[in-house]
């Protein structure tokens, strides 16, 4: 290991001056390009990591970001996304950090539109936001490039608009390993199994969940043709009536034994069963909510798949960070982990 | 979010002076409970999160950490949790940290005792340990501990010790979930499944194995008693009559057509598979060695579950650094995660 390099051993093995060498650091122009890429090397070379923190609380510079997110209850999966942002507001508290949260109902299109009005009003060095419908979505993402305002789609990507960066699931993946693992607790020569969806007036309310469902049907299409795929629509804004409409559904399809939901509410199904001593229906769901853990130790849920919501919601806020704040050059594409959870291994999940 | 707070600040509303402050940020002593306390309730109600590296770096102090692991080739289990170990030695160079890395033979009990000799003569400020069976370990833990030097045990833990934190997966569980995907992947119906083993003379090598298949036992005899579990044990040093041993063992067992590795080498067995053609034979083993992966991607090895050892690695070295030189609290038992990866998620596994 090498000895504390200082700034002035770096501009001489470089052969430039001391304020090239600091320019360089901290991304600022006013360097040749012949000058950067000879600092550049010299810092490779003796990997040289420059106490960035320091500069940047001289500065005293105040940053503003918006998060967009679904309205939600507590214990959701949009929780623990803020609690990720929570997280990441305290690890950067020294850049003189502001953010503030705005919400919209994923049912209703014209309330996004309203909510992303009022970000855009705050003038924000950054936007976290997860997109509804692309059509929708455009007008803000639009606005926000006029301005020169970075920003981060969270939970699904919309290809081809100049977002800094995305922070969510490969959908379409995870919709086959939900296949995938349904059909092995159904077993290959199954005839029949169910999609439990949450609607609101025909709206699902999350592209996550509909490209989920396309993954899903194109590895069945693929490996269990044979295999029908039945559909119940639950109701998105409230559970009373759900009980009847399963009864309704399980009366007109006694020979269903598995099933999957592409939303967080696979708990809703699992009460469900628990409640009737239904025993050995396959369910296969999403997302750590308590009540669908509860489900899963208790064995009426066999497998969630899950992706790290906080660290999603962290990062979100980290890469604003990386890119506003240190001018640091950010990935366009993160997805997050497909993680496949059981009873057995629950307990060792990171959250 | 409030302004900058002083050390000043911080003694005026504790009522102690700017030294005793200083004194208990810092974790030294010559405090008085009552001040300490009153710091300490200051701090967490100003969520007060001091520049410790600005203390640390003005120090000069040097620390040195040895880990003692099993020797390993390129792309094996092991050489992940040296990245890791090379991560943190990076991240925490500021530290003026030494890293020194010192190798035995997991199948010669007298190898660790030799390579710990070695480590101690160092005396380091620290060691990080994959420890052989209890028995041999032990003479190489109390001289440790007789000279007030932490160690952590890395991947498989002995409970009693007084070790300062141990890293790895809990292999009970991990044997629990290994036998439960198995028999989704057999069927309920299955009549045998096989455990396969990497052996040399008669030593398995790794606590971690050997606990894992207590897990897969324990399962299997709660919930498929019906169902006989062969055994081949492979050569631990050298492939070559693996296929051998796999073509006699398949010729007397020709029905068996689920089974499992708890060591990282899965992929002799999958590559034989797909060597001899034989396709539907449902394997599950452990770790993310490149060979096993490829096996995951063409088919012939079905589940395999990891535990991130490369942030294994860098969670050692980084809890060391947390309780040698920040003088933090550490936890003493980190389970890392029981990931369960399919080729359909495998992309999005951190590594």
């Amino acid at each position: 290991m090498t000895g504390k390099i200082r700034i002035k051993d770096i501009a001489r093995m470089a052969d430039v001056s001391v304020g090239t060498v600091d320019r360089v650091l901290h991304g600022r122009g006013g360097v040749s390009t012949d000058s950067r890429r000879r600092v550049e090397e010299v810092l490779q070379r003796l990997d040289y990591h420059p106490n960035v923190y320091a500069s940047i609380l001289a500065s005293n510079r105040q940053y503003l970001f918006c998060c967009l997110l679904p309205q939600h209850g507590a214990d959701e999966y949009w929780s623990e996304v803020e609690l990720g942002i929570h997280d990441a507001r305290q690890a950067y508290a020294d850049f003189n950090l502001t953010v503030t949260l705005f919400y919209y109902d994923p049912y209703d299109y014209h309330s996004f539109g309203q909510a992303a009005c009022r970000v855009a009003a705050c003038v924000p060095d950054g936007v976290v936001l997860a997109p509804t419908a692309p059509q929708h979505t455009k007008a803000f993402t639009d606005g926000l490039a006029a301005c020169g305002i970075p920003f981060i789609y969270i939970d699904s990507d919309i290809k081809g608009e100049p977002a800094l960066s995305f922070f969510g699931q490969n959908s379409h993946r995870s919709g086959c390993l939900a296949a995938r693992v349904l059909m092995l607790l159904a077993g290959a020569e199954a005839e029949e199994v169910v999609v439990f969806r949450k609607k609101n007036e025909g709206i699902v309310g999350s592209n996550q969940q509909e490209h989920r469902e396309v993954g899903f049907r194109e590895y069945m299409d693929r490996h269990h043709p044979q295999c029908r795929i039945l559909e119940l629509d639950l109701q998105a804004k409230h559970e009373a009536g759900d009980g009847q409409m399963l009864d309704d559904f399980f009366a007109r399809h006694p020979g269903v034994g598995s099933g999957v939901t592409f939303n967080s509410k696979a708990y809703v199904v699992g009460e469900y069963l628990q409640r009737q001593g239904r025993r050995g229906f396959n369910l296969v769901g999403y997302d750590l909510l308590r009540r669908n853990v509860d489900c899963l130790r208790a064995g009426s849920i066999c497998f969630l798949i899950a992706q790290q919501p906080r660290l999603q919601g962290y990062d979100c806020i980290k890469t604003l960070c990386d890119s506003v704040v240190l001018k640091r050059t950010v990935e366009r594409v993160h997805y997050m982990p497909i993680d496949l959870l059981t009873k057995e291994n629950i307990d060792f999940y990171p959250r």
